[in-house]
């Protein structure tokens, strides 16, 4: 019979110890000593040692073939363990359940590998449903969940709404990026490349609102920070005075992850040896312009006429800020008119350049924003210099005829934020089932 | 200038009476009595009737030239209104502000009918960017809003993860439904009709996972209750006896929403004249078989062979729900093996039908849910007998060669828990964006 008592998890067991309690889970390693079988049972809220002793029975007969990953509900005793066996280590290291009885509710087949073998990336991903069960990708996982959440909440409180976006498109929102086609009822639609226009009509409905979804680009990208499904955390906000605006409530939402990321997942942080950042108050913030004459100066390369930053650039400018202000972030301001997107605003003190940003973390952009043009006459001359049709944007125009106010936003990259704030090489480390070029789930055939 | 002081919101007026304060928004409706102009302008949080006085100069001159939906900024005084002024039905109706300073941030173009003007479902979808600022549109998306936090939250607190589930995927989640095909990269993917197939392998990593996505089905419906794209609270947890755990535990959510809904959205449903909901502590719970008897006895239809209900008769059972058992939901349960996707769980106490369950509101289906198989082989078998490849589920069946716990879990649609909550008659009115057969925002060309 299943659960004949209530199930206690493994984290909760400190509140049973001397009683008897059913617990349930994953085999997660068998040491088996002949008269002594030891199991580490893992659930979802932690791993915790089991002893079964020959005059177990049942208990210790069914616990020699038990195999990993085979999932297992066990009757058992909390005993505390003697002070000289105690593991500090581990939250569960000052107890063990002596197995009483052990029913097995589902038997794994041999695992291909065992799990927390090292194994190159194709390796992993090729076997993602049982590479996910380390606990490195567990605790990788972990955290973007909470950095999905900080970033809503904050914005919850911030008065800012959520809304869904829809992801089939009629054009491409941003007359630019490589787009995938859908057949939609004998039409050819797109996947969006990017939530930018919904958000900016529904500043004239809400004035704040934030959207967190999956965006498309279809670029033949094969490089350790692109992937061409991902999910992009939006928000864009009206009444404000300029771009600067959205980099302070940026640099605000960073202080309240930060926050909850130490309360939340000092363990995950702990366990996948990643350092938390170097976040100041003020993140400092430099012109584009003004960082290619560091750079030109410190290094000799000479790029201060290039339109956009070298990947390699973006890597020095953080160490740059690292060395220079004690900051993992720092702000990119200014790019030029021509380099951005046709709805970015110029900054009027500073002709051909906008009002728009980068924010790069330990070396990568991980959020593009700024502020935007709302001034219908404005936006529709510019998207005719940009050699797009203002038909092709009527509905997102009406936005404009309405009204609007001064606004801006931003994006962040979910998964790029989460792969540089525990220090993974590949953004598809941070990338749950990540499509690229060569593969959705398995290896796409040539 | 812009903002030469800290922009108070009109919800917070109240703090401020007797001072100057700057407010800014949307022009709602201009009255001009000649001497007197008086302007109810709208923000974020609320509506505030301003007036100007002969005596306010600039306010005065530049008031009268104020059109709907122009976008100001107001420096005035905060005034207690007169006890015979006081409209009683407005949260600032006890207030008034003398407009001292106007600043006009953008002139909108003259509208192409009224804001609150009644119209036909089309009119109201080719101008969303417009009509979306009703009172009506912006109530009925806030309590979506508080809907998808509530399931999360509720989540969260019952130890859930969240997961991001790609929508591009390989082939078709529960081979059954229409899809629609994306061109990748010189392959033919499919937009997901269901994250289903990813939660489960992910109860393998994390025992109890959600996730608030898209999701897309290319079914050529034209209906008040379907459209193409839609938002999906999907859950699914392991370690359970059966699929009345996932029953009991959507009850518990939808006590919770429900208090939610109470606290925060009160205004939203008076405005809207949406009732909440009769909630039992217990929900009603049929079986199918049993559900078509009662239809049988009491209004002489026999459909006690049907595979299913038909849409009749789910308003006909909720009727009969909301007399018998005071409640505006209720469960059917066991549909047969053959109507339900390959992975769903045979009851062995029942055989032929399953332990799966659809939640009926106010006549709609809401939820479908159950149990799943965990068993590798039986699932394995199953697959088969829907004359479908294993080979082509091998990344799926590699979470249960893994080792899986008895498991289930389920989907509400968003957009008809809000529009059955809200007493909307069709689900584009609880849509932001409605994608359908005919409609990508504009209306595609035939």
């Amino acid at each position: 019979m299943i659960y004949p008592m209530k199930r206690i998890l493994i984290k909760d067991l400190h509140d049973h110890i001397g009683k008897e309690v059913t617990i349930a889970g994953w085999v997660d390693i068998r040491r088996d000593h002949g008269k002594l079988v030891f199991i580490d049972l893992r659930d979802m809220s932690g791993i915790v040692q089991m002893v079964a002793l020959p005059n177990n029975g049942q208990a210790h007969e069914s616990a020699h073939t038990l195999r990993p990953e085979w999932v297992i509900q066990v009757h058992g005793k909390v005993n505390k363990r003697p002070e000289k066996m105690i593991n500090a280590n581990v939250p569960t290291g000052d107890i063990e359940i002596e197995m009483l009885k052990i029913e097995v509710l589902c038997k794994a087949h041999e695992l291909p590998f065992e799990k927390n073998a090292e194994l190159n990336l194709d390796t992993y991903l090729d076997n993602l449903p049982l590479t996910l069960r380390t606990e490195r990708a567990q605790a990788i996982f972990r955290v973007q969940a909470h950095i999905i959440k900080a970033f809503r909440d904050f914005l919850t409180q911030e008065n800012f709404t959520e809304i869904q976006i829809p992801k089939i498109v009629g054009g491409d929102a941003e007359g630019g990026a490589a787009v995938f086609p859908i057949e939609y009822f004998g039409h050819t639609a797109y996947l969006a490349t990017s939530p930018q226009l919904y958000k900016q009509i529904m500043v004239g409905v809400f004035e704040r609102v934030f959207a967190t979804g999956n965006i498309y680009r279809a670029e033949k990208h094969s490089t350790t920070r692109h992937i061409n499904e991902y999910t992009s955390l939006d928000l864009e906000m009206g009444f404000i005075k300029d771009h600067t605006d959205i980099m302070e409530l940026e640099s605000r939402f960073l202080h309240f992850l930060h926050k909850q990321l130490k309360e939340n997942c000092a363990d995950e942080f702990k366990l996948l040896k990643a350092e938390f950042p170097l976040l100041p108050n003020e993140l400092p913030s430099l012109k584009l312009r003004e960082a290619q004459e560091i750079i030109k100066k410190e290094t000799g390369e000479d790029y201060t006429n290039a339109p956009d930053l070298e990947p390699s650039h973006e890597r020095w400018l953080s160490e740059y800020a690292k060395k220079k202000f004690d900051s993992d972030f720092i702000f990119i301001t200014h790019y030029p008119v021509k380099k951005r997107p046709f709805y970015t605003y110029e900054d009027e003190a500073d002709p051909g350049y906008t009002k728009s940003f980068d924010l790069l973390f330990r070396g990568l952009e991980i959020t593009t924003g700024g502020q935007r043009i709302h001034d219908y006459d404005n936006l529709v001359r510019n998207i005719e210099a940009w050699g797009l049709s203002p038909e092709k944007f009527s509905y997102y125009l009406q936005g404009f005829k309405s009204g609007m106010p001064p606004e801006g936003g931003l994006a962040i990259g979910l998964e790029r934020i989460t792969a540089k704030l525990l220090g993974l090489e590949n953004i598809k480390e941070a990338t749950l089932f990540p499509r690229d070029l060569n593969r959705i789930d398995t290896l796409l055939s040539s």
